[in-house]
């Protein structure tokens, strides 16, 4: 199978250009000045499919770097199947996540690898690839950390909360980040104090405040401050490359800028939540409803100014991507477990369809520039994750993974109108695009286009990942 | 005229890949899949030269953003003349400068711009453009100043050293960022107090303290921390982007660190010396011999590990970018004016032809990335001054400006072996380089190969610059 | 005259304690535990006078180290005689002034200071001591300032605004602060760059935006913290020790704390005005009202919260004392040269009289310790400026400035009430205190008492004072 | 008993002054004039002892707020007991010390303090104190906590290293700083993390790293600045005033002074071993002898800075004051237990004799102010545990703690010359004083005098401690 995509303005982290992109079978073959000919050969004519992308921005597919599909939490799991929630991102441009895998406590890393590979195999729309959680830092566990990059998993999650179900103390995150640091392995990290969160929850539930406010009031952003720091300083200590996950508070961040500018290899990603959603508007919600927007680190205060500073963050890089954290439960059954206690409400949001279209917003409303936008939604991902070649970048020898962006299409994002995750609400109702993912292509193949969905369940394969590409 | 290069392995700022690059006339056509076909299409077959880049990196063409070619200075005159700085440049693999065209006090802008215009036209080996200097800022050169973008030139600079010859006061620097914030225009800065600086070295001078060595003690680093404080400030008060040049001083880049954490649009740029050689060392070297590193902002002590945090600076990306503020002087008649009074030596390095080389060493010494190689050499430079899409960068469209770069190969710099710049010393003698530039083209011609210059004297154009692609 | 100052409750710097203070003549004779009497010897029986205060605290009178009085300004001079000045400062429990002798631009710096005693000499109810504005620094001055130690003068000031007035530049700056650092002498500085600011007020005016708020938006915050990073640098580079007057921007503080923070001997002082009065609300005021508050550094903005940060910079000691930089004008034929042209009005604020009453609110108001408000009014500008051992402390051997204060009386500040400075309105109208000044000692005689001025003119003597204690 | 203490000069931590000083019984009389009269009446004649204080400084009593007596550690106790520590502590010039009351794991609170009064009870040589060490926070204890002030116990301490004997857990802390916010109460932290230090010395004593050095490698100052930042923060959650204990990494203070230039109350001390001495130089003397400066935190770096950075922090206070941590141990049978594996020697140096000709030292050498050494020996300690107004100070009503200093004296520390402590061996062995502690009186009884102990076991008695005087 081979195409042609043509007229189309390619954007790159770096800039943009008039350019034709020849996909031949599951990668590109060539990127072409505009014109659809070669030294007089037509290459038009030489394909199966032209694409006319005039007018629109042709884009290298969104790669997610933090979902979690059927994730078992909190006595439920997440609603979304490794078969809707990658169609879903489908949808929204998206063509790779990176899923994390689960060792659990007592259970071996690779069995828990193993039934995740069991999970997604043949069930996926678009590629997808694992980092590994590692739930219980063991001498054993340590040992097959080792063993992890030869199967194409070069990064691992600690969690500095929940303690009794994933958290890590501090020596077991010092082991593991000398593995880290032993082996090039990414150290990702859930940065909360979760032992002092866990009290002021308690206490705050004690005096009868029990709706989903006060999750985000107990999350305080000093914890998730200190936390990054305590994560900063183990990596300083290990010279471990480090990841903080799911940043919200703009003081971590200023402790991400801090180690950064102190040369510290140390990253931070955030989720479009934290750059549009507040602890006021969403989480305090009447009633039961900002149940829905329970997610942790918890939405922040507007008015503390966090999501400008997330925004400000991603044009000076001290964030250098954006993640969905995808982790989606319905209201009935599973967010209704928290009724009467906001500690019970299963913790996540669904975003990955919509995260290209809220990131393109941010283009439209001035936030970031539209290179930019691929930067931390593409490009970085892949370099950081080590899919850089195949993932994330139009060039020769990559994946055709492509979508072609209508910069005058529009999207408006509602349950009852383009929502294709499974859930029974929408975390982003009534949010308008001024833009619409138009056609999306997986390895070469359409699977998205003109609003109707082309793939078909197992389109994805897994794709092995070496080592971040940042690691000087 | 059609010319591929094969085999190569092609390096962007954001990762490399095995690609053909195919060239048609001046700019490229096509980067492909490595093979030499396309579709069947022996694009091989098809064009007049074949480059076997087997083993080697191709890269694009260095951007020098800071050279001084011909600059009347201290009574005396840049020693190299257009043609011959150029020509030194394309054999380093250099294939862009933009040199500095200068409006001196009392003269008018445009006429300061066109007689640049005169002294290197027809004369350059590689494409040319200009920064202009304001050396008068008044409402006359204001008003000249809006018209400059329409000339091609985007960006001027101004000096808050030398006062009484290229001087603005902060007065005039305000009103000079007035017009930056309001066109877009790019705010150079010359750092450095020169008031200050100049009692200092008068008191050195009267101490008897006259040697090389002591340029280095006038030129205190709180005076260059200091100068860029107040840019930054000035910035701040105007929207102003800025773009400090040829930081030296580990403080000064602190300070640009915390302006760009705050979000403002400030960058900064520093060149080989500053890596590379020190105070003690070079400037304090005996006799006389220290002159031939005498320049501005000066060397600075090793032992207060500035050249340490320069290298920082660039993993960090606090410092964006490498130039060489190329201004080479002669040690006969020309260095020589300073014999008993370091002030009346001419200020300036040459190193326009060792720019490229240099920073490979630095890949090679671990101290930044290959991709980070090219990024603060070519792509940055081209995004920062509006050259991007021609420059910069290997994608269709782009002008073909490409060195074919031999990791494998050496390069010993010196007078005597590998010196092409009108020097009678050479202030890189005796580093020695793990890596060599094979071929370099210029829009799609050969210049240089195998240790030969294949150009002539006028190949360059000038080139208009846009604004800088780092406004948001 | 001895005098047994009983039953209060003496506070220091460091902390309160029931106590007894012995008068004897100018001094402090003895301070007693309290009982009227020592070994059986009955001390309030050999006094002249006995002063019951019960109730009452007892502290050192206050100390203000920055007043303008008969300044000549902008075509005026300050309202205040030193006669009027000082005797206003008496009502306020301020028992000692340091008011800036001038040497202006021409003049030699002795004539200068012979020009203030002249004018303050048998006119003055309280002690006082000049500092030496410098407004012409060069060879001679520069010589001159090496004398006045010898006459009791041990800091000069220098202004960074107001060119062609009292500015001087960088390079007299340097000069100035090398003999700061040979002599110990302090380093006084009025740190705005003046330059700047004045473009910016010739654009506003130019624009018809001639009113008082203009002032404050002319002198923007960001030439504040400039000029204040620029005199630390300064100070870095000398090794002078600097102390930045009238400090009304937190991000200057923010400086401060910096360059302390690395060791530096730099200090700060605001004023009763930035803590208390805002942009919006007093220079914002209707019609040219605003007018009143033209003051330079200018009111600050609410909104952005300076207020709240200068009485946080005094809790942390980033600011060491509160001085009122006291330079009243009349509204009638002074401010009102100003109509249609901020630049017209003369700057200053009256606050002799109040400095003491509106600090003590903020230790009623829970800003600052009560043992913090002597040590900002008193205690510290005695030991800043060299007075210590003399003013600002009740031990045996100090002068006997003494002030008892009620916690428990009241005072209502306004022209019609309690007014004695010679302005036609009050800057201060409509302040209520929760405490009030009952009785001033100034060397031992009672000047205000029973809100009766008790004193005469030239009660007050000059006093010479040493090098600061801060030098280490 | 009425003694006078003549013609000395008055040491006050704002100033110094000639002053006699009366004391009458336990207490301060008056602060008089010198000259031994007051309005005629003989005061010297008057008292039962005269003593001349010529040429000396009269300072007020050291307060030493961080002693060990008796401690139980590791299997052994501190060599010290009250008897004999305090003994030496008088020696040496101090006159009060805060030792610290434990309550162990499983223990009731009131129960560990009443053992620590019975230790010290009927044993001192001079006035002492308690803080309460919090070894198990519970729900018994935390109500316990609050009993504490009336028992005159306005401070207790957590640990955030030894996990497994002292150490909180950060839930712990929280529940516990929650208390110290609501009553006021200091929280004093040991800041280091305890689990990681444990890893990483096991790993070294896994390969064979068993010497003392040692001990210095695995508490690393990432993980002193990390547990100390960890603590600001959970005191800016709750708002506890925090005081964080032998602060030894110039890191650590890095982020104290932050927290205070944010407005956090937060205090540190620093004790004279990380003034003077080295990771290098103690820690890594040969053989086992680094044993003897085996404490926590450990010895820093001096290469690093450390030292070089406390004292600069003593002049910025950023550091507040100076204690000992004293907890002697002798080598034989004591330090002795860690031949072999450097985690068995028990943690402490002697130092209660020596601390305050140590810090004199710092006056002779330029580091800080004679004012300076008051403060952060006896006033500032005084100020920040409650203790104002009977010690610290030198004025009537105050405790007659006071030391006649002689600053033309001489001492010699070592262990054949001039050493009380019950120790087989000094830490400081060859320090040389340029002053001498010539005579100590402790509530008006002179208990050393011309090199000879006056007092009697038994003379001390336990001082209750109000809240601390920092609390705005």
């Amino acid at each position: 199978m081979k195409t042609l995509i043509t007229n189309g303005t390619v954007v790159t982290s770096t800039g943009r250009s008039r350019a034709d992109v020849l996909i031949d079978g599951d990668t590109i073959a060539a990127v072409l000045a505009p014109g659809s000919s070669l030294l007089g050969f037509d290459v038009a004519g030489n394909v199966d499919v032209v694409i006319d992308a005039a007018g629109k921005y042709v884009i290298p597919g969104g790669v997610d770097a933090h979902t979690h599909m059927e994730l078992p939490f909190g006595g439920t799991a997440a609603s979304d199947t490794f078969e809707t929630g990658t169609r879903a991102a489908a949808w929204g441009g998206t063509t790779t996540i990176i899923d994390f895998a689960v060792q659990t406590y007592g259970q071996r890393v690779l069995d828990g690898l193993a039934s995740w590979h069991q999970k997604a195999a043949g069930n996926c729309a678009i590629d997808y690839a694992f980092h590994q959680i590692i739930g219980d830092v063991n001498d054993d566990s340590l040992a097959a950390m080792r063993t992890l990059p030869d199967e194409g998993i070069s990064s691992f999650k600690l969690f500095m909360a929940y303690p009794g179900v994933f958290m890590s103390d501090d020596a077991q995150i010092l082991r593991a980040m000398q593995v880290s640091a032993d082996t090039g392995m990414m150290t990702m990290m859930h940065a909360e104090n979760g032992p002092v969160i866990d009290v002021l929850a308690q206490q705050l539930i004690d005096k009868g405040n029990t709706s989903p406010f006060y999750h985000g009031v107990a999350r305080a952003w000093q914890m998730e401050e200190e936390a990054t720091h305590r994560a900063i300083m183990l990596s300083h200590l290990t010279g471990a490359p480090l990841y903080v996950v799911h940043v919200s508070a703009k003081q971590a961040v200023q402790q991400l800028a801090w180690a950064r500018d102190n040369g510290q290899n140390v990253f931070g990603e955030t989720c479009p939540q934290y750059l549009y959603l507040s602890l006021e508007e969403q989480l305090g919600a009447p009633g039961f409803e900002g149940a829905k927007w329970v997610c942790s680190t918890p939405l922040r205060s507007r008015e503390e100014g966090h999501q400008h500073a997330m925004w400000q963050s991603l044009r000076t890089n001290d964030i250098q991507m954006v993640s969905t954290d995808h982790c989606p439960f319905c209201m009935k059954d599973q967010k209704e477990l928290g009724l009467g206690d906001f500690r019970k409400i299963p913790n996540g949001i669904g975003s990955v369809e919509h995260r290209m279209d809220l990131l393109y917003q941010g283009v439209v409303d001035g936030q970031i520039s539209l290179e930019r936008w691929v930067e931390i939604t593409a490009t970085t991902p892949a370099r950081m994750f080590g899919l850089y070649g195949k993932k994330g970048v139009i060039q020769p020898g990559a994946d055709a993974d492509i979508v072609i962006y209508d910069p005058n299409g529009h999207t408006s994002i509602g349950l009852e109108k383009t929502h294709h995750m499974n859930m029974d609400h929408s975390a982003w109702e009534g949010f308008e695009i001024d833009g619409h993912v138009d056609t999306v292509l997986s390895r070469g193949k359409v699977i998205v286009d003109d609003n109707q969905y082309l793939g078909a369940k197992g389109d994805g394969r897994f794709v092995k990942r070496s080592l971040s590409q940042y690691l000087i």
